[in-house]
């Protein structure tokens, strides 16, 4: 039986592993779960992944959450191209080191972002104040001053001169609120360089498919009030 | 040069490694960082780690952050026994999950728990509200829940028939809430059990030694207001 991928691309951490399966070319069967239709909290999807999030992995009997280890499970069996998660020690640590810091920096700061500036009012109709946006704003720049200054440095990528895990979980939480209309890379040239070479190295064609959902976001028509209230309390959970 | 290791056993992933480490019998050099003194803030400390953070590793030139790295690149270099970070596919992927998971979930709210019930109210003298206590204690028990029913389930440990760095990381989280008096195993038969598989594999005297600061933390003396102002602005960006 194939690899099956549960995924919806409104999801950096999906989308992370969407390109990553696709550029190396690892064969699996996309399962798309809806989140704004609320297609995450069914009783079907609850028996792929109980914690009701995607993305999910499943690969015969053995089913698989969380992205960073999805991410290190397709690394080990499809053997990809070791810059990704290299085998030398002090190489492999430097990702290590990003993939840990990122679940509660730049994640959490991008995550905000969007839906304080575009699903919370727009999709779900709830107004945020301004002084919330403006806190979480200022949250998503310290966390881009760290990405800058701790992590890519002068480096052509985040953890050494070819691109790895690292570079594709950061760019597709970057674009978390650039879908929402921020301008992430405007007076940052360096991190503005390391953009277009990221994209260069896992393919325009395949980044821009990968990012068709959420430049789109800001778009949403609101949604319906059942869908509302379905998706409310796990939606306040995940950007507490 | 020696390993060195910059740790507060006050912190639970720098309780994680200390235990790691002298399990394994990995040889450094412990350099304390006391938290409560603000020392994570120095200018000193911040040429080890600009983020301002323990644990931190240097090993020779080379300065790693992020407990899991550090876990991780010990587990690699110092060749520890295979059930630590299992070499097989399948097992080596449930720890990663764990150890994904765990950032924002399990962390968050031990972490709270101890803050809001302790560290607020008694060493920094700000006054927690019984609401927010509330909160913070019903989203320890949401974590406690998943920990169970989702990741330890009937087996003997968190991923598999014996212990790993999943359930170290996850047993030094568990005593922030502990330290901070809630009585996180009471009711809860099967973590109870769980708890003493994995302190007799690490050995209960080092057990002992690794949590005796934690378990001491609701006697701290009131900090001065020096010490209070310092450390304020970084409490609040951590427990948020």
């Amino acid at each position: 039986m194939a690899l099956e991928l549960y995924l919806d691309l409104l999801s950096q951490p999906c989308r992370a592993i969407y390109i990553f399966a696709k550029k190396n070319r690892i064969p699996f069967e996309l399962r798309t779960v809806e989140l704004l239709k609320g297609q995450h909290l069914s009783d079907a999807f609850a028996q792929v992944n109980p914690l009701k999030k995607v993305p999910a992995l499943k690969d015969g009997d053995f089913t698989l959450t969380e992205s960073v280890a999805i991410l290190l499970y397709l690394t080990r069996k499809y053997k990809v191209p070791d810059h990704w998660y290299p085998q030398d020690l002090q190489a492999c640590a430097r990702v290590d080191e990003y993939l840990a810091w990122q679940h509660t920096a730049l994640r959490r700061s991008c995550l905000r972002a969007l839906w304080h500036k575009v699903m919370l009012p727009v999709f779900l109709g709830e107004p945020v104040s301004p002084e919330m946006l403006a806190t979480t704003l200022a949250e998503l720049d310290v966390s881009l001053e760290l990405l800058e200054g701790k992590f890519l440095q002068n480096k052509a990528f985040l953890t050494g001169p070819q691109v790895s895990l690292a570079d594709l979980v950061a760019i597709t939480e970057l674009m978390h609120p650039v879908g929402a209309g921020c301008r992430v890379f405007e007076g940052r040239p360096k991190l503005a360089a390391w953009r277009q070479r990221v994209e260069a190295a896992v393919g325009e064609a395949l980044f821009r498919e990968a990012h068709e959902v959420i430049l789109k976001a800001k778009d949403s028509p609101p949604a319906d009030p059942t869908i509302k209230q379905k998706l409310m309390p796990g939606v306040l959970a995940m950007i507490q």
